[in-house]
């Protein structure tokens, strides 16, 4: 806390504390918001206010400048009990790993924190409880761009036990930031996994009013409840309303907004299906039913593998180390799936050392096709494996599992190119 | 030429060379096409045929398979008379760097190829002489994923020539690989550039029936000679069909699609303007109006810059010696500017030792938003930039340029923040 002796004394006087709902008036200005704690690199003037967008403001506060508590947070006390399993529905683990879905805003430093447990997350939708039986498992609470690859195969082999604990559905609560980065990553993990698993995030914490997290939640476990359908997937808003959600295939998803709700889009094919608010599930594509066999996590991953995106001086000096340094590379190329002249010889290189080098689209929408330009030719020649319409991100994480779950890099290159969790393929877009 | 016996005696018979169209008939299908040339790796008995959608398939011949010629291509010739110069219309300046726009399919290799001059490109486009008095200035020959930084500065003081000898705009005929990478280098290496700039590409080759070029040339023509608008600007197909072309700001476009002809997206703005099959401009953003001014080109470029996409995963170990050896580097963060904790430190010590350490965000979509959650705020107290709604190649093009063109790395992160070209702000993306 270093505010000015000025403004100190300013909210002392008004009794002003972190988290009250204060009221700033300012010349003509009033402006109405929650008090955060001063940020260590602003000015000893300004005070931090969120929005009821949820979004903080600094506002410099003059000597003439007036500060009202207009309310004070109640103190929270959550209920414990764990009801008893009702016959007839099914039962859904929820494996929580922290993110958005389960956190609170920290009134002591104005910053979004993984707070709120699986159990407080279920207690807070009790209509989850009419639609089946759920079970809490907490795994961890992080935020989603502290999610490793430890964390994925953690997780991978929570959501099989699990499943071969009688689980007919798991969810797992996931911050959006590299949610789908997961969801990819639980693709290949659990490749023909008999039942489904759905990874769900919110854009807004849980304890703001415009919180997509409740929402969410029940379309997911409306999903889930339904079991037409095994897989990995991740269920978010359509649109902007509440009232209806998709269901996208785990390996085919990408966050494409910061803040909408309706941030997450399927690329390159429809989504799975779609959740109405009243719980009508209607399916676009066609899906694998769940099955009464096992759960297999096969979790290694080579760490040895880098993603990098191509762009026009991109320095063959700076990046040949690194790519020779690897055991496998992921190109996001420009177009149908290029390099220039000068990276194109760092690749061809690569090739020959025996590292994979795999090419996608930074487009993200379309199919790598090398066989329309010359240089897309060079780089087939050289080795250069494309894709199709894989993601770079999916195509990045399969490939580290790729090198780790076969005998040969010449095996996982083979892996590469072919469709393992509906990564790629189905549908070609050359329009 | 490496065909089996077999298949070359069926293409001697019958007469076929590379270029004719001909039928291959095998068993109950029949295939017409394009013959390409045989593929350094397909197998010898693989005849490779270009469809009439112009993407290539490869076809076992077998024993009883029928070779037959349907047509040969005539031999082109080209008219090259300069018309004289009509009073009343305008004079736009045709610079031409290569890219499908200006390309054909090479019969001889299978592959398209940059080849097509400015002013048979032009003369393919007589309707052109109705709208402006066309200068053709042939300056590049290149596909665009071989565009590198001299490139741009050589554009960009053509461009500047080109103004400063009269033009009342430039229209540049370029790859759309990296098309929108050079329209943001042009964008700021022309700030106030006193007349319209547009870049134009293609999709598919000039020689196509089913070529975008000649209507997105059309359109660029229509929206140049209105004369309403200066700045540097990306023309495209809107849609699918022919009747509606988007102009983009050239900092604010991407391509979004390997193939599709509306491939070409603003983000986080709408297009500044439409223009209909008919020539009908309509604007959809206010713009600047074109002014007698000069044109100045500052094209000063720091090539120590490098732009990486953060993800799960990402090593440490092999990515700090390349941060540690830049000037400056952008990263497409997760969400609203995020990189996971061992990163985090990596970037703090960039920051540290002097480096332009720039956030953006790989969602594209939105703005970066790094006080909402601790990792950001934990980087913005470390010195790293946001540059909110500015796409991460943009910001990379941008702060190549701001390093080379301010006094200090204080001053190159200022300009950072400031929009100099339309790239950033406007309209914030908080719903």
């Amino acid at each position: 806390m270093v505010y000015s002796e000025m403004l100190s004394k300013k909210l002392e006087g008004a009794d002003a504390k972190e988290g009250d709902r204060i009221s700033l008036r300012k010349g003509d200005e009033e402006y109405v918001g929650r008090l955060m704690a001063h940020h260590d690199f602003s000015a000893p003037d300004i005070l931090i206010l969120k929005m009821s967008s949820g979004y903080n403001i600094g506002i410099r506060v003059l000597k003439d400048s007036e500060i009202k508590v207009l309310e004070r947070p109640a103190v929270k006390t959550v209920e414990r009990e764990e009801p008893e399993p009702r016959k007839g529905l099914p039962n859904i683990s929820l494996v929580s790993t922290g993110g958005t879905i389960a956190s609170f805003v920290d009134y002591r430093t104005g910053a979004v924190r993984p707070a709120m447990s699986a159990s407080e997350l279920v207690d807070a939708v009790p209509e989850l409880r009419d639609i089946a039986n759920i079970k809490t498992r907490p795994l961890f609470s992080i935020f989603s761009e502290n999610m490793d690859i430890i964390h994925w195969q953690k997780l991978a082999d929570a959501v099989a036990e699990e499943i071969n604990a009688g689980a007919d559905a798991v969810i797992v609560p996931h911050g959006t930031d590299t949610m789908s980065y997961t969801a990819a990553a639980l693709s290949f993990m659990l490749g023909d996994v008999p039942k489904p698993v759905v990874l769900v995030g919110a854009q807004r914490s849980s304890d703001r009013p415009s919180s997509d997290a409740f929402s969410n939640l029940m379309a997911c476990a409306r999903f889930c409840a339904e079991g037409k359908a095994a897989g990995v997937f991740v269920v978010m808003h359509e649109g902007l309303g509440d009232d209806l959600f998709s269901v996208h295939i785990g390996s085919r998803v990408r966050k494409m907004h910061t803040s909408r709700r309706d941030a997450f889009r399927s690329i390159n094919v429809p989504p799975a299906a779609t959740v109405s608010k009243d719980g009508k599930v209607e399916y676009l594509t066609e899906l694998r039913a769940p099955s009464p066999g096992k759960a297999e996590a096969r979790t290694a991953m080579d760490d040895g593998t880098i993603l990098l995106q191509y762009y026009p001086g991109m320095d063959p000096k700076v990046f040949a180390p690194i790519i020779s340094g690897s055991r496998g590379v992921v190109i996001a190329g420009t177009g149908l799936g290029h390099v220039g002249e000068p990276m194109c010889r760092v690749l061809k290189d690569a090739c020959d050392r025996g590292i994979a080098v795999i090419m996608t689209t930074q487009c993200l929408g379309g199919t790598t096709n090398m066989n329309v330009y010359d240089t897309g030719r060079d780089l087939l020649s050289a080795g250069v494996i494309p894709v199709g319409d894989m993601l770079p991100e999916v195509a990045y994480v399969k490939l580290m599992w790729a090198l780790a779950n076969s005998e040969s890099v010449e095996d996982a290159k083979r892996m590469m190119t072919e469709t393992m969790a509906n990564e790629s393929g189905n549908r070609r877009c050359l329009l």
